[in-house]
Order: C-alpha cells, then structure tokens, then sequence
C-alpha cells in the first residue's frame, strides 16, 4: 500500500503532540512500557481466563484478557490515567476536560481524583442515568449540553479556554493510546505465544495501542479489529486510506458508536493492524450471552464484539493462540439484550 | 462447649473413613496442602479481586476469591478432582458415582473423564434442562430418579452395588472436604492479612474445607459460615451440638438447598468454625445485584450469600481484612431474580 510507505513515522506524532509528556517519550513500545511504569499504582492487573468449553467449540485456544475486571470497569481507565499523570504540575492545577457520556468519562474522573485535580465531563443531556452516577461517584464536575458532536465539542473548548484545563480526548490522543497498549503488554507476558489479538474498535485508541505494543513484542503477530457493521467507520477509513465519518451509529455496543476515528489514529491502524472485520448486532447479542454464560464474566456488548466474530467465521483462526480483549463491563442489568428479543 | 471437648479428632476420622486415600491423609492443614497438590493440573487457580467502591461502601477492605471462575464454574471442581484422584487405579476402573443435580455433578463428571473413567449421576426426574447438558456435556452417565432423597440414595446405592463405582458425597466426604478448602489455601497465599473468611454453607463441604485450612495457616482467623434463613439447618445444628434436619429449604440459593449437613461435617463445623449466621432472600437477591454490578461478575445466588451478611449487618467487620468466597457462576441467565420483583 502506497499509503503505509508515506505514513508519518508514529514517533513524529508523538513529538508533535505530546509535548507534555517525558521528552523521551515517542508511540512505540517504549512508550508504552513507559506508560505501563507510570499508570501501575493506578491501575489493575487484569487476570486473563481461560475455558476449555470455548476453546473446544471454536477450534482455537482463546485467551481473554479480563479489562472488565479494570478499575472504574473498563480499559479507559489504563488510558484516562497515563494522561493524567502525565501531566505536569503546573498543567494539572487547571485540571482536565473530556467529552463523553461512557467509560472514558468515568475513567478520567477516577484518574483525577486520584491525582487530586478537577475532572470537567461535557455530557450530553439524556445520559443515562447509571452513567451520570457513576460519572458523580469518581468526583467529576459534569457540565450538560445539547446532544450531538458539535455540541459537546463547543462546550469542550468553552471550559477549556475559562479553566485552563487540559483536555483528554477518548482516543484520539498519544497519551490515552499508550495508556491502553499496557493490556496487551500484560496480556502477551501471560501469554507469549499468541498468534492473533482481536480487538474492538470505536475510535480506535484501543486498537491503536493494542497493535503498537503487539508489534513491537512479536512482530509476526496479527492484530485484527474487529467493529459493528453498523458502525463501520474504521473499517471504510482502513480501507481507503483516509479518514471516513458515518451518521452516528445505532449499534447495541454503547462503547463504539463513534463516527469515525481520529487523526493519530487512523496513520497508526493503517500502519500496524492487519485488518479490520465487521459483526452483526446479532452476532453481538450471541457472543456476549455465551461469554456471560461460559466465562461467568459481565461483560459489555462492546466487549462481546471481537468474540463475535469468532462466531460468525469473519476470521481464519482454527487451532491458533487467539487473544481476546474484553473490553469492559459496565451494562444496565435489568435490561439485558437477549431478554428482549 | 462440652461437645467440643468430647469431639473425636479430625484425625480418627479421615482415618475411618478415608482409607482409599493416601494412608498418612488426615483432616488437616497438610490433608489440604496435599489435595492441592494433588488437583493443580485439573482446576484453576482462581483471581483473587479487590473493588474500591464496595470497600467504601462497606468500610472493610474485602477480598473476593472467585471460584464461579474455576474450571465447570464452581469451587465443586477441587473436591471432584481430589476424590476421583484419590481413588487406587483399581478403585477408579470401576467409576464413581453421586446424587446431585448441581455443581457437584457436573464437577464429578469432568473429574471422571480427566481420569478416563464412568460417573453415574443420579438426578431427580424434572431437573431443569440446563443442569442436565451441564452433566451431559462432561460426559456423566445419568440415572433418573423420582425426587426425593430417599429416592436419589437407593438409586445411588443400586448403581454403586451393580457396577462397584465409588460413592463420592457432594460434602459428607473427608477427600470432598479437603479439596474445597484448597481455595483458601489460595486465597490466604495471595492476601495473608485476613482477619475473616466468609463462606456460604449448604452441607458444609466448602465451610470445613475453609475451616481447617484458615486455621491451620492462620490461628487467629475467624471463620464464619452464612447459610439461607430459609435453610439454616447448619445454624441450627451449630447452636444445638446435634445434626437437625429441616424440610427441603425453598431458598432462591439453589446451591445451598440441603436439609442436613453431613455427620462428618457437624464435628468439623463445632471445631474450627467461629459462627453460622443466616441472611434474608431479599438480602441475597441485593448482594448478588451489587456483585454482578460492582464485580462485573455472573455469580449464582449460592455465591451471594456471604456478601449479603455484610449488607445486612450480621457481622462485625468494620476496617478488617475480609475474605469472601464466591462459591459458583451458574445461573439461568433468561430469569435473573431482580428482573422478577
């Protein structure tokens, strides 16, 4: 691809956007072990399961590292942490503003929190309510606006420029992608003969991260994202080369019903991933109730979404060291997907 | 306690009773220490988790040992594994037999087949769908038989009369016993400081396990059993020094629905453990919402029940150091028991 020889070097982003980390610090593994050292008192090390009945029904030996087990309940918080503690002392007196209605917003609270400093979250209104709470129990000063990106974003800059704060994009932001590169450092110590890793994809901070620090471990090592058709934007964008929005997606996975993917992400995808496949929302459902039912996990549809495509044959696997990453585990309990069906 | 002081050594017991295990076996630290080291290539070593929000909630700092994520999704795979592995290969060629319908049937089965030998499974006609392709998908031969425990023991009797297969006790067994208190083996490896374990009680299989492993690691540990008030026969027969039955408990713990503990079991329990208390349905329907939620973890309402003394208040805990056994993740996912109110 044409594409991948003229892409900017990931350590030129890093460069350009991340004065305020270490000087060192450039998106390769390094980084993320840097982050890794940065984010462990912060942070859990998630176990990773195993299950024979899995493995027997889908021919391959899964691996599933558990970031539902994460603090605040999802991988953001590996993310949302690295950037916070990144920051100086004199940047982190103004605080930090983010825009999101889900697990990164609660995460960056946390993260705060622990750092001592303000954590602002522009929500839209209508946010759940379970969200709204435990956006509430981590501290963080919710700021409601209208619905819709152009929304958030304004109120964003708003309380940016009166503040000072820093702002902590979901994923499109080196910090949050060497911060979620850490599970898979973790997970390929576990587990070092690993032949595939899926990953869900929304923006792609995870996926980014995930596939640098697999790269940089084992370079022959597939990584696969894997993303709901119906919010399919990193697949179109990896596949032609720039960056393409879609109207926002009504998927069951509340995690990945992003638009399209970031600026630094989308270089770094072309560069390290080996492909992106799509599931359906029935798939989604499946996989999730199996891995309820298997893995004794609450896992989120999000998190169900690279299992899915397992179920739906959208990969060529059969006997290899799969890894799975379980992205999260933050779902309304009395309202399941398969009880409504 | 003038029982306590006339109490037959755990010791004289194991030695009646156990006489296919290995002959310097005994009911004790070392028994366990054995068993552990007998079971570790059939089961998992189990995470232990730690949760922020719960210990601020609870004013203890708690420690979660998750055995609905041990191999069949319960602790019943350490005893299965220990008996069925303790049999002379003469022993084992003639198979192993039990009455169940729950977790310890499907771990006897997957024990039998690790070992390449028959489990004969007695269920009561009516058991639901779900239980029976748990067993059936271990490969255990299963008997039907009318409800009752009159009926399941003939039933079981016959079979172990025709074929010659071992009777292995879902918790009236000293290599059962031995095997479940190997979780806390774990647990206490992985978190020394503990001041309490709490565990549910059914039989009481896992609660003397637990008993004597806490402490003979750990003298000063208390160990506390939490039973169903609906099926509190083991509170009962902690408080009277004698076994009391009661009528088939209609409590939602599945697990814990025994009427009698066992004759092995009762010493035990008067020996090592420090109290029984009993917790409302209402109080496990609440405990197993709050883990599912907080943990991200499928427990079975069995798993609950100790969580459930501490929403309640039925324990002095505050500021200490708790251990909380999660006793199994096998639930009925189409009919979860908040959904229901």
């Amino acid at each position: 691809m044409s594409f991948r020889d003229t892409l900017v070097a990931p350590k030129l982003y890093a460069k350009a956007d991340c004065g305020q980390i270490d000087s060192g610090m450039s998106l390769d593994l390094a980084a993320i072990r840097a982050a890794h050292a940065r984010i462990r008192p912060y942070i859990k090390r998630t176990p990773v399961l195993t299950n024979d009945a899995l493995d027997a029904a889908r021919g391959a030996k899964l691996s599933f590292k558990c970031e539902n087990l994460q603090a605040a309940g999802a991988f953001k918080s590996r993310g949302a942490c690295n950037a916070v503690f990144s920051l100086t002392d004199g940047e982190a007196a103004r605080g930090v503003v983010t825009h999101s209605s889900g697990n990164h917003a609660a995460a960056l609270a946390r993260a705060a929190r622990l750092r001592g400093i303000a954590a602002h979250i522009v929500m839209p209104k209508g946010s759940p309510q379970s969200k709204v709470r435990n956006v509430e129990s981590f501290g963080g000063l919710i700021t409601f606006c209208e619905p819709g990106l152009n929304a958030r974003e304004a109120a964003c800059a708003r309380i940016a420029t009166e503040t000072g704060a820093a702002l902590v994009h979901p994923f499109d932001d080196l910090r949050v992608i060497a911060g979620q590169g850490t599970a898979t450092v973790e997970l390929l110590e576990e587990v070092p003969g690993l032949d595939i890793i899926l990953c869900p994809v929304g923006g792609g901070g995870l996926l980014c991260g995930t596939a640098v620090a697999a790269k940089g471990l084992k370079p022959g090592i597939r990584v696969i994202g894997v993303e709901p058709a119906l919010a399919d934007d990193v697949a179109q964008s990896f596949r032609a080369g720039r960056r393409i929005s879609i109207p926002t997606p009504a998927t069951i996975a509340d995690g990945l019903r992003t638009n399209s993917t970031g600026e630094l992400n989308l270089p770094l995808i072309r560069q390290y991933v080996d492909d992106v496949v799509t599931v359906t929302e029935a798939g989604i459902i499946a996989a999730m109730r199996e891995l309820w039912e298997k893995l004794h996990l609450v896992i989120e549809p999000s998190a169900a979404v690279p299992y899915a495509a397992l179920l739906e044959h959208k990969l060529t696997f059969s006997g290899q060291n799969v890894g799975v990453i379980l992205s999260g585990g933050n779902v309304d309990l009395e309202s399941l997907p398969w009880l409504k069906r």
